[in-house]
């Protein structure tokens, strides 16, 4: 049986991560969200369990002395982590996961598992960045600055992943993410089972 | 400007690749035919020009001579080779370009291009492969046999490609490389150019 795929989906803040990761769930029932960890406050309507898991700042700790975690990472004041427990074991059983992950953790989480598949998300420029983290509404003049600043390194850490998608509308990017995917399962080393056909010279009979 | 995908489709004798490749250009105006030279005699309905360049042994050999080919390769007693000639040149002013070639062919072609992507066609078993090759009426039963015989020999091979790709159905053949190409077009290393968006910080004015 084939081994899932590691999808894993970065950027820098407000590059609409989130969004394109729903739709590509909705789109594709055969891969399961991985849903992560943090200590930052809910956003308005988000849920324990769904979204994230919402911990404290000593449950969190809890949680990386058991070495629950694949990585972690502090952003902003506030932690996050991808808790590692099922996630191998999904994968084994031939389910897909996708990751949703900042991109200091998405770097963390390749060295890791360099068999994942490393998806970076651009915004189509950075202006349209700044207009999207605006238009969120949950940043102060303070943080906004902060947020654009990192995007601008970030940016750069893109280089280091397996794949660019520019995130100009969210079809567009959907598509070339939902290609990417199915490209990844036809790669060669992800299905040495296929070529065994060439040695069931059975099959013919005794045509030679 | 990004540089033209050259994108290798190949697998066994009677794997269906020909159809697979009208079907992938009439889909895809934007990638362009290389077209073959050949020793062979044209079929009913091909035509010079169109599916191959139908040359006498001593063209053929001419050519060779003036190093006109990619690669070239005797198969069956006739010689097939890839006109190097223009191939580099389309790639370089963004054309995609689609090489259909056998499989010996691909590999010659792998070691001179080694960024192209490689895909190999499996067909869903040998039993339907014999079937096709029988089916298409143009074959000697012992040269039926030694195709057979090859082809067994050839699936091996198929290992040192990038991608593999059953063709149970041409739909569905044609879905996969579809999605391949787009998914290359993706890879971070063809888009160096994306990334300068981060280091383009007068777009944001004095904001940071």
């Amino acid at each position: 049986m084939q081994k899932g795929l590691l999808i894993v989906i970065s950027g820098a803040s407000g590059t609409g991560k989130g969004t394109v990761c729903k739709k590509i769930l909705a789109d594709l029932p055969e891969v399961a969200y991985s849903i992560s960890a943090t200590t930052r406050t809910p956003r308005p309507g988000e849920v324990d369990g769904k979204e994230y898991y919402f911990l404290s700042r000593d449950e969190f700790k809890a949680w990386i002395a058991e070495e629950k975690f694949l990585e972690y990472a502090e952003v902003y004041g506030n932690f996050y982590g991808t808790p590692l427990n099922k996630i191998e074991e999904r994968l084994n059983r031939g389910e897909d996961i996708l990751l949703e992950i900042d991109v200091q953790g998405a770097l963390n989480v390749k060295k890791k598992c360099p068999d994942g598949i490393y998806i970076f998300l651009l915004p189509p420029s950075l202006e349209e960045l700044k207009r999207r983290i605006e238009g969120r509404g949950t940043e102060t003049a303070e943080s906004l600055a902060r947020r654009l600043k990192n995007a601008v390194a970030e940016i750069e850490i893109g280089r280091e992943y397996n794949y660019v998608v520019v995130n100009d509308t969210i079809e567009n990017a959907v598509a070339q993410i939902k290609s990417i995917i199915a490209a990844e399962r036809c790669k060669v080393e992800r299905n040495p089972d296929k070529f065994q056909l060439g040695t069931r010279n059975k099959e013919l009979g005794t045509s030679f």
